[in-house]
């Protein structure tokens, strides 16, 4: 370029350069590196490389923009203007040439790569990168002296136009395309897939004309329990409908190893469990189509996480392996598959389904979603990510190392095995407070914003009653039993005599901490067991056990923070844990949600291909520890039994939280429940 | 190596090295790039690399072998003979080990890439180099503390013993691996795909330890009247079954464009269609499959020739299309699918079906094939090459250059059209001779060795009859009618008086010969009517058009040789035809048979994927001539209307046969015929 050439800037990138003048703005765009995004390559019909030309005075960039820096609208912008109007100021960067030194804006939805705003800075950034993207192309028309398909000179088109090479199609497209390309005049837009496999690109749809109704993906957060998906807009990552449903193999067995059971008993259990989370699987798929208002052709691409067993009962795989040591999976590392394969019949049926990696045996896809999200390669101080489900799984890394595994903390978080216990629905108590004087409890419930010692607690909660108590619930329960002298470091429920109260209430041998009596309403009568605090002192020491198995490993005492991802992670108290003893000490500003974090992660994933090439490289990477034939796992067990810990100091814990120094053990009872023997895994 | 190491010569191949002492002969043939076996990579238990060492004396390689050249036969080679037994003067090349110089000999069924023998000497030699192998591999066990995947681990275990990166699976290979995987104790054998595409290697099959059940392939030859498959062994390329069955889509239509004119008058018809041929398929190879008595899960590949309406029914893919100009495909390159999706489902689910490339709109996968089997790109002379079915497509070509058209000769060719005209079956007329002088006719009808005026000829045919006149006796009639004086140049059958014989007889304004009355018997009388040779003489006057056209093409007024293929290309009387002007004049010794070369091509590309390689990119390079839009093919065609020809002179013909210049043209009845309207294509 000579310096007479014209010195074009774009912002926001700062790019710039010459080009020789008459340059339209996207070929220039393209020569510099600019991110300006075009589908149908430079026509003026699809808009999508609108840029806003700056005039006047830069000093910042050296340049003085005259008003025919840009070349005069022509027609095509005109007519596109006409037809379909053009914002104020914007251009057609495909239309509008260079003619002198010019400033040009590209604005945020002109950028392919554009990033989507995630709502914690601390995460990975998401890129809009996806695996499927729009190519107009015009096809060469048959002709006899040189006969080749129309599959043949699509291919070509592709090439020449976008220089894409060696497409693929399914069978079901082919019997499709003569129609197409005749009915669209031989102009064609074609939905491409193209992944970071190096795979041979795949023509997924094709579309007479310009498709102007956008392309979406699912992000599918396939739980145990429920299963959750996002409707994504492919173009801008914009969620444009979200659900969710049960998961109907929970007729099957509530938990996975019951699940697995029943796979062992039933022949033919892998398919029924296959098929019946499919069928969901599809009919979610239907119900956010017709919430968006979308042709299932237009659903293209479908990302899913879940934890092992999941993964396998999707597959139509048998878990048998998963049940037992050395808990062997059939198939580790990520997948791609067509929806067809998986019975997804309610999208395109050459849409493509991506199954993020499985790190272990019982460390899903669901975890490597939650590594995906939350980055803890990219930390600078050291993280402990905790998914609490139905199993727990950890993460403990930084930019050093990741370490991962996975502890059978069983359901009592979620409210199971527990006297009163509910899952998570109105009327269930989610918040508890104990008067460490008078040991009377507060407490409110799912659906209600007052206190139960607020005026009009009895009328709001009239609808729901309180039922039980949920997960979050049962941790602030005991927590504030602990704080307030009701229950000792041992766990031990404490008898009206020793605590001064009459709500403890012999139960058998044991006493129970009675929270609410609603039997004068003709509701239930809601207590604190010793049973419930033994189940919960189980899950919470595995919990524990596998933190301090992983800090082991990591050659570390402590960690700097603890990121609780899952639902349950976002209404669980940070403080009430730490005096369970559930996380590592650490300062309270430092335990933070992630929220559903696998789910963000299936929409990560599903918006940037490159976000899935990293995420299978770092499972790779990441080491992976087995709780279940670790020697030191039973001893960390065993001292985690202790509230908050038997050895383990809780320093800042111990800056926030009374914990008073009480025993109720008079040599008789139930004292148990430490070494208590380890559940199978589910 | 050091001259001292022993020197060892491997034969046939002449291939000769030093390797260290002890080097197990297996070892030493890999090194010298000597072609011997291996299933099991060298663990002496699948036998494929059994060698003969020879001793004594071989001045021809200056060696003396010492009988101490081998190392003693060890364990498992005792083991191995003890079981199951070693030919006399055998041993395993992966046990024996080199100990002095020695001559070895590979024999043919330890070489992979073998020679199998053709039966004609000018064509292509088919070496063995399918795209299904077997490879037995030691997969190692799952470990906790380093957990993958099972298929990770198979995939690990392919790389390190087979050097083979990137395989592949399909969901259901594994939903069976984990179990496969245990029962084999680890260790298995994988059917892998490897084909010239440099797709992903993909693994179709998997057993438990050692196969030696053997794997195989189907070649179909698919054909608009007939569908004909060979069950062949992937592993020797013998043909272990062969069967045929009617193309049900005949009930759809008769020829090629009564199936098209069907999907074009009937919603769904392309599909009805496809499901037709593909249930058609899935029967005979179950057929096959249980006539040799294998496991459905044997049959691996398959390939399919056919033309390009059968291309796309079998696919799916709406032929209408092909049924105008420009006589677009919808695809026309080489394809590969897997079964399931050609609803193959009595083999191998996973098997790969390939699909030859489509030359052009009307010369497809089937003249691919014979061009695969015929090589006309390796010829010294140029050979015109003709596939006479309903259509005709011809190759001419040489070294230098390959040209292809379709004609539409149209069905007569094949006995249909024709007044007395029948399918080649016992009773029909194939062979016809008439007295030049007498104006006699004798005649052979299939299924009977004798002439028609042999003693006994009436008890032989007894049980037949003589039914009609099949194509090759069309052919022969007319050429002996136009050799004996009864019909003129221009194709007019000569009246009584003109020809001297009573078989003339009067039929409306023209005439017709009198080949057998059967009336007598209650059988048919079986003339040739003015109408049959008109319809000959626009068959054979578009094959030879199409003829010229390509010869004009290639610049050429003269051809060196010309192959018959197809079924019919077997049956038919070159000099006959010749005196039809069906084929150009060349000497009647450089006319041959081919015999169904389409067939053959399809063969070939099953037991090898250069094969594959190699008529796609011929295929590619092959000038395509549409006969449709050439302005010359009807001045060709008008000038062919004459018997043999208005104008070539046909030297070589005129040296071997009688062609009376008679002309029986008095300016009434019909003469016509010339200048014939052009049928449509089918």
């Amino acid at each position: 370029m000579s310096d007479q050439d014209p010195l074009v800037i774009f912002t926001p990138s700062g790019k710039r350069g010459r080009v020789p003048r008459g340059t339209p703005v996207l070929q220039a765009a393209r020569k510099l590196g600019v991110d300006l995004d075009s589908v149908c390559g430079g026509r003026g019909i699809c808009s999508k490389c609108q840029v806003t030309p700056a005039f006047g005075d830069f000093p910042k960039h050296g340049v003085h923009v005259e008003p025919q820096a840009l070349s005069d609208w022509n027609a095509v912008e005109e007519r596109y203007d006409r037809v379909r109007g053009l914002k104020e100021g914007r251009r057609l960067g495909c239309q509008a040439c260079i003619e002198g030194d010019v400033v040009i804006d590209v604005p945020a939805e002109s950028q392919v790569h554009r990033q989507v705003i995630r709502k914690r800075a601390d995460t990975r950034a998401l890129h809009m990168n996806p695996a499927v993207k729009l190519c107009y192309v015009e096809v060469a028309e048959p002709d006899m002296h040189e006969p080749s398909g129309d599959f043949e000179r699509l291919s070509q088109a592709l090439q020449a136009q976008w220089g894409i090479e060696g497409v693929t199609a399914d069978l079901s497209l082919l019997a499709g395309l003569q129609q197409v390309l005749r009915k669209g005049g031989w102009k064609v837009t074609v939905a491409l897939h193209r992944d970071h496999t190096g795979a041979a690109p795949r023509i997924l749809q094709l579309w007479p004309g310009l498709h102007e109704g956008g392309i979406f993906g699912l992000a599918v957060d396939l739980g145990s329990t429920t299963i959750a998906a996002h409707l994504t807009d492919l173009d801008t990552g914009e969620v444009r409908a979200s659900s969710g449903l049960m998961n109907p193999q929970i007729r099957f067995g509530e938990d996975l190893m019951s699940r697995v059971s029943y796979v062992m008993m039933n022949p033919g259990g892998t398919e029924e469990m296959r098929d019946a989370v499919r069928r969901a699987l599809a009919t979610l798929a239907a119900e956010l189509i017709a919430e968006a208002g979308l042709a299932p052709e237009q659903v293209l691409d479908v990302v899913v996480v879940c934890n092992p067993v999941m993964h396998h009962l999707l597959l139509g795989l048998d878990p048998t392996e998963l049940g037992q040591a050395p808990f062997a999976l059939a198939v580790s590392e990520a997948l791609s598959l067509p929806a067809a394969k998986l019975g997804l019949d309610t999208i395109n049926p050459r849409a493509r389904v991506y199954l993020l990696p499985c790190i272990a045996g019982h460390v899903g896809a669901d975890a490597a979603a939650v590594a995906l999200s939350e980055a803890p390669e990219r930390s600078e101080d050291l993280a402990l990510i905790i998914d609490v489900g139905t199993n727990a799984e950890l993460l403990l890394g930084n930019r050093t190392r990741v370490l991962a595994c996975s502890s059978p903390t069983g359901p009592a978080f979620e409210g199971a095995q527990i006297s009163s216990g509910q899952r998570a629905a109105p009327g269930a108590i989610e918040s508890v407070e104990i008067d460490p004087v008078t040991k009377e409890p507060r407490f409110r419930v799912i659906g209600c914003d007052l206190w139960s010692d607020d005026p009009g607690f009895a009328e709001a909660t009239a609808a729901s009653g309180v039922t039980g108590i949920c997960g979050s619930g049962i941790i602030e329960a005991l927590a504030e039993m602990r704080m307030a002298g009701l229950m000792d470091g041992s766990g031990l429920i404490g008898s009206a005599e020793q605590t001064g109260t009459a709500r403890s209430r012999p139960e058998g041998r044991t006493h129970a901490y009675l929270l609410h009596d609603g039997s004068a309403e003709g509701g239930p009568v809601i207590t604190v067991t010793q049973g419930d605090v033994r189940a919960i002192q189980l899950a919470k020491s595995a919990l524990y056990a596998g933190a301090r198995l992983l800090m082991d490993e990591m050659g570390v005492d402590h960690v700097d923070r603890v990121v609780l991802a899952g639902a349950f992670g976002a209404h669980i108290s940070a403080k009430h844990a730490m005096v369970l003893g559930m996380i590592p000490d650490v300062p309270l500003e430092k335990v933070t949600s992630a929220g559903n974090a696998a789910g963000t992660g299936a929409r990560i994933a599903l918006c940037d291909t490159a976000a899935r090439a990293a995420i299978e490289a770092n499972v790779r990477r990441i080491t992976k520890i087995e709780t279940a034939i670790a020697p030191a796992f039973q001893a960390h067990f065993v001292a985690a039994n202790a509230i908050p810990h038997a050895s383990d100091p809780f320093p800042e814990l111990r800056r926030i939280a009374p914990l008073p120094e009480v025993s109720f053990n008079t040599g008789g009872g139930d004292g148990g429940g430490r070494g208590g023997r380890r559940r199978r895994r589910g």
